[in-house]
């Protein structure tokens, strides 16, 4: 039986057994930013990423960026640029949109414990605010009305379906996110009594998925909700944001997502909802999958140890930095994702390394018993599909180490 | 059966329904902090803790405390006041341990992945560096070669056992940690010939173990592994430390570690180890044991949500403030740290309610369908057991929401 494989790494070309990153070598690149362990983002891989999806969605899709998964400030400026839209999660990160130039009304805020100043600022920027439960509806109309602004909303709702095989289930069953389905249309005629700006309906029914079949099933459900729903808005629907789900590979044995199902299955879908809803805009909103696999990692190798017949490269870099790669974020069993030593590229696997970082805790591994090539100290590891849920979502304080520098080239 | 029940709270009392910490009432601390969410850590249950421990403790056993477990400046300097030594993990660390006044001699410094820069902060300093391998040795040797100091070390041994169904498992088999026991005789012979100043061993079989029985086996073999080890030092043995490896309770169904007949079977080892080495001191190096009892998580009650039959209490705390709490920090199956409402803990159980934080993930959970007071909008959720391993490790950037605030009363 053959062993499960990663995703062939096609994103980064090697020339001379050096991966390159912006066209850059990694060793250069390493010496440009000046120190290590660092995160390292690829301009063109974005765009391409962004021109690649949008060739194949339906004409008209509109495509937003949910910064959370990358929040970094040039690299949200850049993704500003390509889409249509951008969604933020708390303030910070509605700074950070309104600073890289979106309009306001191209940006929508969802959240589920929304601060009073946080939906204030969100009201006197003018961006959408998904509104996820009755009593937030009601103070967003309380500041609309202090501010002598009709707040812009959508509802966010929990569906009663979820998205199979997801990564993470973010609708079905009971949850503390949007309201429920069944719920919506009482809220919709709340809404109609209030003084705001009614845009539509944010449906999310879960994360990195990499089941065409499933994306597919979970679209034309969101879909078919929103035109329910619908019948009971206030004022006609001018969007409908069915979240993303479009996952990417991580794991031995995960393959890319095809998207060209989705995207064939989409247009059929964008007709029905245009015939019924004429004023109304599908939305994307994706993360991970529009940055994921256009970033790595890259730590330095500190100390090549043989213990008790198995090799450990001790690196500067660790579980601080990526909490994902280390595997404890929301994995119950811990894989590998994808490493390999960036300046020895072309080399024969040498068998079985583990890396291994910084901080006094076996939690902290990037790779646990890989088959790597023969490293030594000062060569730089890198760890691939490292583009989103990096720095901010990693204990970057723990145990006092600096925290990683992150770069667009 | 018996449902398995959190270890009762003991140590925060409870005036009129509400929780004092440091003396202060819960309501009445959060007015004085500010802002929620934010963790408190009571002074004198960390000065109670020392003393009862140190009570217990044989004459002349060092007791040390490990920063990592909580770097909060406030705190470690509050810690120096009481304790023998401080224990740091990095150049970080250091600062902060220096910060607080604690005498150079009196700190020691490990961690696999030392970088160049902080062996010479270290050197400098004149702290002990507990050394990782024959390379960082060396590097030692050369620094103090080039500031004309002859660096203090110890050697962290990776020992050939380990401490039994503990939490973290420091040594024992391949790991990244020290110097396999096998390999230090030959790395002593080294030292020897180096202008160190060597001072003993430093051995950590585990972690967050609360079987005294498992405890005891680890202390006897860590001295007898250094009594061994000691007879190829190149100069008398001074001090020996012999880690940690006490733990808290935090899940249903633990309960709190008898310290009692660990301390009773320590004192005979300690005889043995003075008889053999009389110029040793042992350490005890603990962190989590002595801090974290002792410090609470506050996050207030931003929405009451009914989803399906099933209550949420959204706060604005959650896992970007303490990732162990939301189960993501190293457990396998997640369990709940034990939680309570605050402001009303003479309430009966109103039935099962989770807690949830302000992120879109449904990572974000401080409790699952727990039996809480009936919480509304505006109460203050508590989570125990927070003193250690709070902030420093969760994703604090995660989302971009404020970090959380600490006091020290």
């Amino acid at each position: 039986m053959n062993k499960p494989r990663h995703a062939p790494q096609i994103h980064f070309p090697v020339v001379d057994d050096v991966l390159q990153v912006g066209g850059i070598p990694l060793n250069r690149l390493a010496q440009r930013v000046g120190r290590t362990p660092f995160f390292a983002y690829d301009r063109d891989l974005c765009t391409q990423r962004v021109r690649d999806l949008r060739a194949q969605l339906p004409q008209g899709v509109l495509l937003h960026y949910s910064i959370k998964a990358n929040p970094m400030p040039a690299l949200v400026h850049h993704m500003a640029g390509l889409v249509d839209g951008l969604d933020v999660a708390s303030g910070g990160e509605l700074k950070t949109a309104l600073d890289a130039g979106m309009a306001p009304a191209r940006i929508s805020f969802a959240g589920p414990a929304k601060q009073e100043d946080e939906l204030a600022q969100a009201v006197a920027a003018g961006v959408c605010v998904n509104v996820e439960s009755e009593r937030e509806l009601i103070a967003l109309a309380r500041i609309g009305d202090a501010f002598g602004i009709a707040p812009r909303i959508a509802l966010r709702v929990n569906p009663d379906f979820e998205l199979k095989s997801s990564g993470m289930k973010m609708g079905g069953g009971a949850k503390p996110f949007g309201i429920d389905a069944e719920e919506v249309p009482r809220v919709l005629r709340l809404a109609g009594t209030l003084n705001v700006d009614f845009q539509g309906f944010h449906i999310f029914a879960g994360s990195q998925s990499l089941r065409a079949d499933a994306i597919i099933d979970a679209q034309a459900r969101s879909i078919a909700l929103a035109l329910r729903l619908a019948e009971a808005a206030p004022v006609p629907v001018r969007q409908v944001n069915i979240g993303g789900g479009f996952g990417i590979p991580y794991f031995p044995g995960e393959e890319r997502l095809d998207v060209a199902p989705i995207a064939a299955r989409l247009a059929p879908e964008v007709e029905s909802l245009t015939a019924a809803l004429p004023q109304a805009r599908l939305a994307l909103e994706l993360g991970r999958y529009l940055v994921g696999e256009c970033g790595v990692y890259v730590a330095r190798v500190v100390d090549r140890k043989v213990s008790r017949g198995e090799v450990f490269l001790v690196t500067d870099g660790g579980m601080h930095h990526h909490l994902a790669a280390s595997g404890n974020l929301g994995q119950v069993i811990r894989k590998n994702y994808p490493v390999a030593v960036g300046n020895r590229m072309a080399a024969v696997d040498s068998g079985p390394a583990s890396v291994t970082g910084p901080l006094c805790t076996p939690l902290d591994i990037l790779a646990d018993r890989m088959e790597l090539a023969h490293a030594q100290v000062g060569d730089l590891v890198v760890v691939f599909q490292s583009g989103a849920y990096g720095p901010t979502a990693s204990p970057g304080a723990f145990l006092g180490h600096p925290a990683p520098l992150e770069v667009l080239v």
